[in-house]
């Protein structure tokens, strides 16, 4: 951990009063988190592994592992490490185990239609789920699964999609309902940068399964240290 | 064909003329169309079986089959006999066979999640689309499947969907991700009445098959007497 | 009734047809009410005395006495006879009932605030009430009190408030929340031109009294004509 | 007064400098207060009895009293010590003077009306005022009264009203017409996070009478002690 | 003149009634102009040279020569015999007169600067000017100029700009403001399809000469055929 | 340089970590420039000549002379000691060489029309430019010419222009295309406080000369003190 000149570690949100007491309250932070000069964290505030915190911000909630957090109140505006790439512009790697997808679509009078076909993902998907409404400057996924393939898709609006497989890390833009984003197993992503009207798909190759979901990002980085050691 | 007073029917958008000639275009109306009074029809306009043109309605496109049209210019605003429902307050009968599906979800101060789980939907999805930017008044889909099934979601913003089983219509207004509507196999479906900002999602039980579609209506109306007839 | 060249009644919205048939309605239009060339009225439908229905304007719903209809679908654009006066210019003639009173009021960077001491309206509300959500064309109001009277203020967007003694009438479109309009007892009033965020703030100076309502504008007329030869 | 660590008095906006010099302002902080750590206040604020400073937070105007303030430039974001109801979930305990009122209405396709009917409300206004453009984070309010009573309805948009009765305090988000917030006499109120287009109605029982207002929250706890003993 | 089926020519904008009465006006269809099927044409209104007024459409005001009119009520929708041209896609003719200049440019965090330097544009403004607010369905322009050259610019918003140049007609859709189009003399045009938020900025070669214009459509038919004879 | 408590210098955005290093950057600040209370300035960033950093600002960028900067991020405000003069209440002192000039024009049904004709601007263009998307709180201008005269117009949106003649300066703030602000030669010009839709035009009365810039706010200073004592 290191952190800058005049960073505050609050005991509480707002400090000790006859008539508001707050509880104790513990703050974590892990491995390779930093602190920028001024900034403040609040009392039981958890600052994820390789997270940053900018300069003079003011950490009001978790912070997930490697987000950069800046602002007052601090909001995700990054992903630590991570190329930012435009979905327009370029692609990822070709041997980066994500990559983005395009749907055949057609862009008429009457609207658009974009397409993912038999074939189009590469895998059936056997669950979807919606996400919509999120606050600007949340994070939200900070996850990764064992076996289980996902396909992103920016329904509406933008949000930028972090994918990370243990060594190298991008951060994808999406905002065209064309271009989605695929996850292979054991790839961390974060989602952020949410624009207010943005609704993200997600078609996912398994069922739901508590068991599949790698939650711990040290847990992480060991899985894929061992994957590509075999 | 039932035509009001003073309806007419042009040959020509804008009259003849020396400077502008335009080619002679055939207009099209099928059975058991109406046209109200004072209703105008541009040339080489097709209007299709069971529709109903407002009084006053200036056609300038081909009208879907049993859709209604009003104003200048026309636009689609209802399906001709179908029970309007609204997805909030009401369900489809027990006995036919297109249905809304509600998805589980959470709605909570980091944004929305809606989730369609293995079993939700009656299948497992070969396809999906997106469709978006949808002009005010437009109608899209007008067409069956043989056996494919689908289930749509209003992804965000709101749009109508027209479900017909060849005897009964339903017009069911999508509003929020977490409640879409199932198509059994020959089930027509008419979508319209798109706010600006509606992205509908569809997923398809099957592959995309030219030869699966029923794209008009008194086909349509055969192969589901003939079904019901069994 | 004058009625202008091509002016079609209708004696259903659509055309008979087999599959959908419609009840007969009879249209009543009333005394000087004039019906401009072109225009479609749909059955059922009543035209209040001295309305005017513009030129090619779809008539689909009642019009009140003296409202002026235009578009397709018909909206209310006006109130026949009226000078329509802007809040911020001109205020209505001295010895006409009815009159804009301006609320004392701040401006300041904390936000603004209008106020309405005893005495700035001539009379203690007993009854108040609140109108939002009024569609684009609509009209409200439409009658007339025996002894209640009104303070009209349009506590957000604007409203255009036509006011009557039955000898003179004025369209007053208010927009600003310091400019209220105080209508003495036998002004009708018609209210339309609403702005999709307009809220109208009445205060009454009596409780609700059905008795003491005129809501014919023929009555109004005779009520207004034995009152000024008193 | 509870300061947390690094907290800054500035005695100067921006420090002294040859060419640009400024006033020395007194900064008054009053008991109860207490203030975050790294919080910036500015000279010459007066931060009020049982205030909050959060945080991080940059004080750049007098917060109220028990006014909770957050982020940089400082909004007023809460009351501190209130409850927080939403109007259309919850009601105010039955042994607290103010109560929500809600107000008959009709919802239909013409528009929405809202109406207080004598006896709706406890009292016959002798006056009204409408307060707009309040700056998002502004606070208004911030007093109490010996005799006169008021009820406060949010005509258009949200705002959140904080109530406080010297002993208990409850902060009611208010977002629709047809729900208003009744004050009895000795109710301190501040008023808080209104949305842009928030417009607010306020009526009250009496004439304006400078006299009446209790604008001192020490003057208005030790009245409500008096009059809870008696 | 070429006039459709049932098009009405009425000589009252509401047809002749006591209490209303309105003045006789003349309406005149100039030389080679089209009216629609359905077409109302109020009365006092004057339809320019060449102009098309579309199926249903109703014409409540002066239509310029050439302007394609629709709906109701009736707005300005195309140029009569234009080929429209997206300012991204195409350019005009390297053989027709007017032209699209691209301004130099960048596009940076810090905003977009889009420059004419000496050269660019090939005069020396003498005289420009704004034009903003222009109702949707509005026309302006409508003239040409004997020696004075123009460049018109979308500072903000979209425009569509008809050019003339008496043989050939071309509709340009002005939608970004590093592309404009240059006009030399004896171009006639015809700006229209203002989006709400749109501002034309306009460059001339010399000052302001009341006899410089061409404002009538048939007089500039003859300059320019004169012109090419020479 | 003034530095207030607790101001913070940071050597890295980030503090020093393993994984993500960060190049050392030197921070510059300039003479006369004020740093308030708790302020943070990031590494690399320049200060300029008479900036004044608010009590709590973050310091992400460079910041031009005499600037004044607040919030989280930083955002420019102000302009150093400059009077604000709204362009729609006073006007510039007649002794100071930049002025405001109203451009004539018509505000009518039809849309709006503004003209600078030949004699309104004291200069003919050889050069215009459109400044469009400029982030909110962003700075753009921040040099004189030696013998270029310039003329401002906010074609659309609101813009702040401070403008200076080394002895007094002022911010006047543009929110109409009907008035521009002249600048004479050896004028420093600083535009900022962009609403999102705004649009800046200028003219120049040169062509573009590198050499032509003050880009320096000390050599400005000595320039203008010289030209003074002639």
């Amino acid at each position: 951990m290191f952190v800058g000149p005049n960073a505050s570690f609050t005991n509480d949100k707002f400090p000790r009063s006859k008539q508001y007491p707050a509880a104790y309250l513990q703050t974590l932070v892990e491995d390779d988190a930093s602190i920028g000069a001024n900034a403040t964290v609040l009392p039981g505030v958890k600052i994820g592994i390789g997270a940053m915190i900018g300069a003079g911000a003011v950490v009001t909630k978790d912070v997930p592992a490697r987000a950069i957090v800046a602002g007052n109140p601090g909001r995700v505006v990054g992903y630590a490490g991570a190329a930012e790439i435009d979905d327009r512009d370029r692609s990822l790697p070709a041997d980066f185990g994500a990559g983005v997808i395009r749907l055949a679509g057609t862009d008429e009078r009457r609207g658009r239609l974009f397409v993912a076909d038999d074939g189009t993902v590469p895998f059936v998907p056997k669950r979807f789920f919606l996400v919509d409404k999120v606050p600007v400057g949340e994070a939200r996924g900070n996850h990764a699964h064992h076996v289980s393939q996902q396909f992103l898709v920016a329904a509406a609006g933008q949000i930028t999609v972090a994918v990370d497989d243990g060594r190298r890390a991008f951060a994808v833009k999406l905002s065209r309902p064309d271009l989605g984003i695929y996850l292979p197993p054991r790839t961390w992503s974060m989602q952020y940068g949410h624009s207010p009207d943005a609704v993200l798909l997600v078609l996912t190759s398994d069922a739901y399964n508590r068991a599949g979901y790698i939650s711990d990002y040290r847990e992480f980085c060991k899985i894929t240290l061992a994957a590509s050691g075999e």
